[in-house]
């Protein structure tokens, strides 16, 4: 039977901790502190980021043949959150959390712990 | 006060309707039918449409500015869940509901709606 | 082959719109407007309904066998959000969608469309 | 600022687990090893009960007002799936993840952590 690698384990604790993170982080802190907090384009960021981390996770716990492509999605995700967290200031939990999800995330979607490579970028592949 | 264009909602309406379709389709007619319909890598398959494309929908109905790469991300699974429900058989509204879903979040990808231009590559961006 | 009574499919209707409805408001217009409406109360109710209401119509998708307390919960919550809306004012369309949903998805804890009895309350039935 | 309470973190942490187990069991082991383990409202009641873990993570992370009630559904679920898994055989890790939950949540939804009062049932309070 195959079972999930300790690659991708690891990449799973780093997106539910950056999910937990981030909702807590903004639903909390952010919404009490209010301000530059509840800036839309960055309190959209901190939602954003919890939702793809935990979507990230959800495909790894599932051994999905196709988890490389919204691992790249979630990396490029935690990036934009971490660039936001550290305008704001004052998110440096948010800020390490996304820069460890992030890196986790690059390296499973260029095919750590699988052997998987790079998909080829979807404006070749796609009929439009 | 920024609104959601017509190509977004649009976009959302296909998402939202995959998700249900591959959803329902999953938990009563593949359940239910047993054999090939619950092979593993068919049934993730279905169960990681459901997920991405209710995610894809969550971005997109917070006018995310990130959405972009989460839509790319939700079309390579629709186009994957379409090509195993195709091999699969007997399961033609999945294959149409994952067929518009992919053509509005490539779409959506690249731009539609709001003058987005297509996101550098993931490996030239992030330090790895 | 079981399918989903009509009463189902259109309490499921109800949630994705509330969903749709309480996402999009609260992620443009309470964060753009800012004020009371991104008071951390409201804001916080706004999300959960969003969320439990989307969770509703997942297991009402699969033909869960315990779909009758999420719904239960789920009336609940749109209830509270309904309220919430109401006192900020200017929520005219999530407080209708919260309304549509909480009487649906009560109705649907009550066993409406599949013959449910309501179920002995949590304190009767688990040692605690 | 309001924190979020010892108890309330070790029931996040509860549910985040169950979660995780329940999903990635159902993905794994129940479709790879086929017969019982994907009978359909064994897989439903799996999947349903990865779904309302989430969500009551979820509320109890964004520290919702209304998080009591999530948490007695989510107790039930546990309940019924911990039940199911029992049934089947072979499923001691989901047995003790949903146990583990099943309790936290019923203490959560009693007032644990927060001085909450039971709610009043539903019935008493809606108009229908």
């Amino acid at each position: 039977m195959q079972s999930i690698s300790p690659d991708m384990q690891h990449c799973i604790d780093d997106c539910l901790h950056c999910y937990r993170t981030c909702l807590q982080e903004s639903m909390n802190h952010c919404l009490e502190a209010g301000g530059r907090h509840v800036e839309p384009a960055h309190f959209r960021l901190m939602t954003n980021c919890a939702e793809i981390c935990r979507t990230a996770a959800s495909f790894m716990l599932s051994n999905s043949p196709v988890h490389a492509v919204v691992c790249a999605a979630c990396a490029e995700v935690c990036k934009a959150c971490a660039d936001s967290c550290e305008q704001i200031g004052e998110m440096d939990e948010c800020v390490r959390a996304c820069h460890a999800c992030m890196q986790s995330c690059a390296s499973m979607a260029q095919g750590a712990g699988q052997g998987f490579t790079q998909p080829t970028p979807l404006q070749d592949r796609l009929p439009m």
